[in-house]
């Protein structure tokens, strides 16, 4: 099949009849998704180096030249901002008179988002679909893993509640070792990588050895369930403020500040707390938040296996017990809980 | 910062001197991996329906046909191979002259994400390019408002802290005249319309009166400041968690638990707090946070205005008056505070 390029969006247009300003209109929108917003910077840069690369270098020197500087990690280094490292960088460049090739690797820390490949961001998608290794684990939904290009090598470093199949210290030195044998490096996260993502941990060992890097927020694993589930994690009448943590479980207890938690007008996230429901309950009726306070749990929010869960704080546990949920899931406790039968819009069907 | 979407890579490549046929060459290479290939069988699809849609539908009625058949289940049976299914369902669609019982509009409530345009989702473009009339906010930024289809009515409703030009109830209005008017209403907010975005008051509302209506969820400030200042919000080492709230004064003071919000092995994010810093440092401190606890307050994050501020809870308020700010802001405040100087990638260089 020609591909689509081949024919600009008018030519399309024109052989659609009747659809066409709508298909242009469609095509367009999908082609301003994909083209990074800082492309102008990008033109900008290449262009106040133009003179100094044309005395230097052949015709077809020229052309390999700003091709290795385009698709490599000096654009990048510009698209994210580093822009004195970038410019340092091209004149070294330029004085060496050799193509950079892949001297520089570099490592991208990306947040996945909640699941739907929809949800991710134009930077996260730009960066999938150049790097040249992609290290990803189990919060990675499918349909977000499909979008990485399909030349990159990719590496599961799966970590499951339980137990971590790679442990974080050797995710750690494989960042390093790839990003010095000069490979763009991403490490795919669900969610958002600095909210229970360890992704503080992984980029400080990068940063002790001189490593360049990039962190890009995803919609943590709360907001999207939020949108999806139809559950405003604050709102004027109930919440005013909202807390996040993580309800794992250690020797079948939790290390949580129980007292902070059952305040009243906050809402309460918890992530990874499906193992530890029954005590989470527990702790906060102990704690004294009411019994009665609305609490859901949602699965694989924003995917079509989405399921919302909702009780009371009290009958939370049991309701989560008789569906069989096994999959990622957010546990939501708060009045704003109670706005989900009205707010809900985003319905599954199979 | 002006959109690159309204030069053609062909303009960019001009602009962009010696480079330039290998910056457009990389550009279209960039947008054919983007682009399903099927969207030519797609366009081929609609060209044979073309005249029965004429004959059938008016003018206006055929944007709107197409527009439905291109967004929905039609487009993706095509897509993915169910040819007949597609032309059958089609057909049946035709028969019925339906899908334009869209007697009533509808409502997306879009977050706009932190502030740079690459950080917002797939989605939240798709919508913007395809929406009638636009609601937005002094928190969404003009680079993302750039990306709005050109065609499409921009309203302004914006809220300052300390005033608000349009009421709550009449922006709720507001989305509920323009709905029935069969228009479709984008809602565009500043990073997550459900965390402190006052998203669910303003759809309960659209709820009441039977209005369609789809949430998207965006990087909400504090998650895009943390990438970007580099200050994880939670960390092995610092904090368990993370609890978001409001900084707004009410009368020189603020209902704020301060007991909760002075835990420690937490991380403190302060939406909107920038004229209740002294406030906000004196209560914690006063409620048992130590002082010198670390402490930011990041102006404008993600874009070529952020400007990060480290202190302590001490000093961060005389910091803050001394460097005369005053945009939107976030204040985190806690031991991960203390990563910035290490984890700081992006850099602004005017």
């Amino acid at each position: 099949m020609p591909s689509v390029i081949d024919r600009s969006p008018v030519q399309i247009a024109v052989s659609s009849g009747g659809a066409s300003p709508v298909l242009a209109r469609l095509l367009r929108a999908r082609l301003e998704t994909m083209i990074p917003a800082s492309y102008g910077k990008l033109a900008d840069f290449v262009a106040s180096f133009r003179d100094k690369v044309k005395q230097r270098f052949s015709f077809d020197e020229r052309r390999r030249f700003w091709e290795s500087v385009l698709q490599g990690p000096i654009a990048e280094m510009l698209l994210s901002g580093h822009t004195q490292a970038a410019t340092k960088a091209l004149e070294d460049l330029i004085g060496q008179k050799k193509a950079l090739g892949q001297k520089y690797g570099e490592v991208y820390l990306v947040g996945g988002g909640p699941g739907d490949p929809d949800l991710l961001t134009f930077r996260a998608l730009r960066l999938m679909q150049q790097a040249d290794v992609v290290l990803y684990d189990r919060l990675v939904s499918p349909g977000v893993l499909d979008l990485v290009r399909r030349e990159a090598e990719r590496i599961y470093v799966g970590k499951e509640p339980t137990h971590h199949p790679v442990p974080q210290g050797e995710i750690n030195q494989l960042l390093i070792r790839l990003a010095k044998e000069g490979k763009r490096v991403l490490r795919l996260k669900g969610g958002d990588p600095f909210l229970f993502g360890r992704g503080g941990e992984e980029i400080e060992t990068l940063m002790d050895e001189g490593i360049t890097f990039q962190v890009v927020p995803g919609i943590t694993a709360a907001v999207g369930t939020s949108a999806y589930a139809g559950i405003p994690l604050t709102h004027r009448d109930y919440a005013q403020s909202c807390i996040f943590v993580t309800g794992h479980l250690k020797d079948d207890s939790m290390d949580l500040n129980w007292e902070a938690l059952a305040q009243p007008h906050q809402t309460l996230v918890i992530y990874m707390g499906l193992r530890g429901l029954p005590v989470i309950s527990r702790e906060l009726i102990q704690h004294g938040m009411p019994p009665d306070k609305p609490a859901a749990l949602v699965q694989k929010a924003t995917t079509s296996d989405q399921r919302v869960l909702v009780g009371t704080l009290e009958t939370l546990p049991g309701i989560v017990e008789a569906a069989d949920i096994k999959l990622s899931s957010i546990i939501i406790i708060g009045d704003v809980v109670s706005l989900h039968e009205k707010l809900a819009w985003f319905t599954v069907v199979k």
